[in-house]
């Protein structure tokens, strides 16, 4: 197999993969294909219990805040958030460290103030801003990992604010906290918790119901909060995949045994990056992502031959986005130190071939 | 295997189930689980690619219209219709049909002026109602085939207004005409087009960009087509199934020849309804759904011990929706000739056992 260095949809644990190649086939002792059972079915709530369950395990989710597996992609969620919880006259802080904070801030002009608190992108979003968080504010946004410039927070902004975070690219790679700072957490699944086709949305109750605007039925969490996330069929596949995916995470340590984890890979690579002649990071030392590395090459000739070498010797997935170029490893929780030890050594290897 | 006679999320054909699991394992020759590629890899983009080319050969589509995969379900387009192509000082026809009907009909309400011109729920919609369309609608909507109440749609009502219509639970079950009389047609995939977790929409493109509103970007009709459903990260694994479903049905002759094999199936199984002395049907006779067949037990203890009698001999999913009871099969695309001669045969053992 290869060594998946993809952005994502992005790197899951084989033992997932096979669990989820054999419920294809045939799902428990049903006699079905996972894809042909209903989703009132009790085996698949309870796949969808047992999902739950481990979400609030995993991050110390209390019963103030619901746990939602939607559809749509953070991207539904840019204008689902303030739609649910800010009114036309209300005022949300957003800090704009990339392009997806900057969609989530177009999204939520439509439906109240917005006060854009910092930027970085005159520096081609190459560090996050600092932050003076003002008071008032209904809720600040963050984005808390850009895939796209390779920056994460390593510590949220003070505010006496809820916070309103898009983790879709480094949920479960971390503590994050208490979680009472929190209005609102949201990811896409297809990072650390599962394939492409479910968002999860962890919303505090209490800021729900307030908003100066009637809702389609569809776009209200409350919604869903009744019929834990069954209201209309879930995509049953993807559930179950991300349950599979958060019951490997478990069985493997949880949260601190994984982002121990994360911090050695991350630190293998940026090592070597540092080290080799032949690349050079990207973002600023202090605000480096985690999840993403965004790297790239001191001579311009290198990228295509560097990306051929690494594809003839199984590592894939190293092209930078297509909006800022270069090269980006993404290194989510399911993939092995042995892939970044590999990625390594392809390096190493081509600096002595090239250098 | 079980003979599957869920309604939603349903069968699929075993060939499918077999690649879609193999898939699972190894992709094509990517070395890599379908579960973490790219939505942007060329391997995938040809997926997407493949099963819009599918549904337009099936159903006749032109280029006149757009051919999406979203998510969120028929629940969405309830409300996304109505938001893309009718602005709040224009009237919209809706037959109420059902329960589908009837939740269609409160998210445009939200948009628009909403004409009900005919409704069977005084009759717990066990018929479809006569229909005498006004001129001057944005457009008509319908609810094709009703999965509750196992009412179909037989003939469109007349009218000069474009059709708005879920076609669910019957889409690529049969002809559908000339494309030219539809404005949209969405569907769910979960019954004969995939499993669950993406939505078809099919929408002819000069009816958008009309309404006097603001569309967050997600729900704006105009982005997906844009961006050929991709965006932000489409279901991935979803729409790749829905691609070998749709394969299945062409290399299985397309949609003429299905739809003389659901014809079939229909007929045996309403003949021993009504032949059979313990059953009796539950739609008028000239609205019977081709996809889904509600009957009931003349004599109520019957109901449970019928269940009983067929789980025990391999066919389930026969226990009706919780808001109507008695008992349904659903006989979509997948499911086998075989399958509805088996439960013809039980519902014949049955009957000599309890008579």
């Amino acid at each position: 197999m290869k060594h998946n260095f993809y952005a994502g949809p992005a790197v899951l644990d084989r033992t997932v993969m096979d669990e989820a190649a054999n419920a294809v086939q045939s799902f428990q002792d049903m006699g079905l294909s996972i894809l042909e059972i209903s989703h009132r079915s009790k085996q698949f709530v309870a796949v969808m219990e047992e999902a739950e369950a481990l979400i609030r395990e995993l991050l110390h989710v209390t019963d103030d805040y619901a746990v939602l597996f939607l559809t749509g992609g953070a991207s539904s969620q840019f204008f689902m958030a303030p739609m649910n919880v800010l009114s036309s006259d209300q005022t949300a802080g957003y800090v704009d460290t990339g392009t997806w904070s900057a969609k989530a801030i177009k999204e939520a002009k439509l439906f109240g103030k917005v006060n854009v608190l910092a930027s970085s992108k005159e520096d081609n979003y190459k560090h996050i801003p600092e932050v003076t968080v003002p008071s008032g504010l209904r809720y600040l946004h963050l984005t808390s990992n850009n895939t796209i410039f390779g920056t994460q927070f390593h510590k949220w902004p003070e505010t006496d604010a809820p916070l309103v975070v898009d983790m879709s690219s480094d949920i479960f790679s971390r503590d994050i906290g208490d979680i009472n700072q929190y209005g609102i957490i949201y990811a896409g699944a297809q990072k650390n918790l599962g394939p492409a086709g479910t968002t999860l949305v962890i919303v505090r109750k209490d800021l729900l119901g307030q908003v100066d605007r009637e809702l389609p039925t569809m776009l209200d969490y409350r919604t869903h909060i009744a019929k834990g996330s069954s209201f209309n069929t879930p995509p049953v596949f993807p559930i179950y995949v991300c349950m599979l995916s958060l019951r490997w995470l478990k069985e493997n340590g949880g949260i601190k045994v994984i982002e121990t984890r994360n911090e050695s890979k991350a630190k293998v690579l940026y090592d070597e990056i540092d080290r080799n002649s032949l690349f050079q990071g990207m973002a600023r030392e202090q605000d480096r992502s985690l999840m993403n590395v965004n790297f790239s090459v001191t001579d311009p000739n290198h990228e295509e031959s560097f990306l051929k070498y690494a594809a003839e010797h199984d590592a894939v997935g190293l092209k930078g986005h297509r909006s800022v170029g270069g090269l980006r490893a993404s290194i989510y929780n399911a993939l092995k130190p042995e892939s970044v030890h590999h990625l390594v050594q392809l390096m190493k290897d081509f600096e002595a071939q090239n250098a």
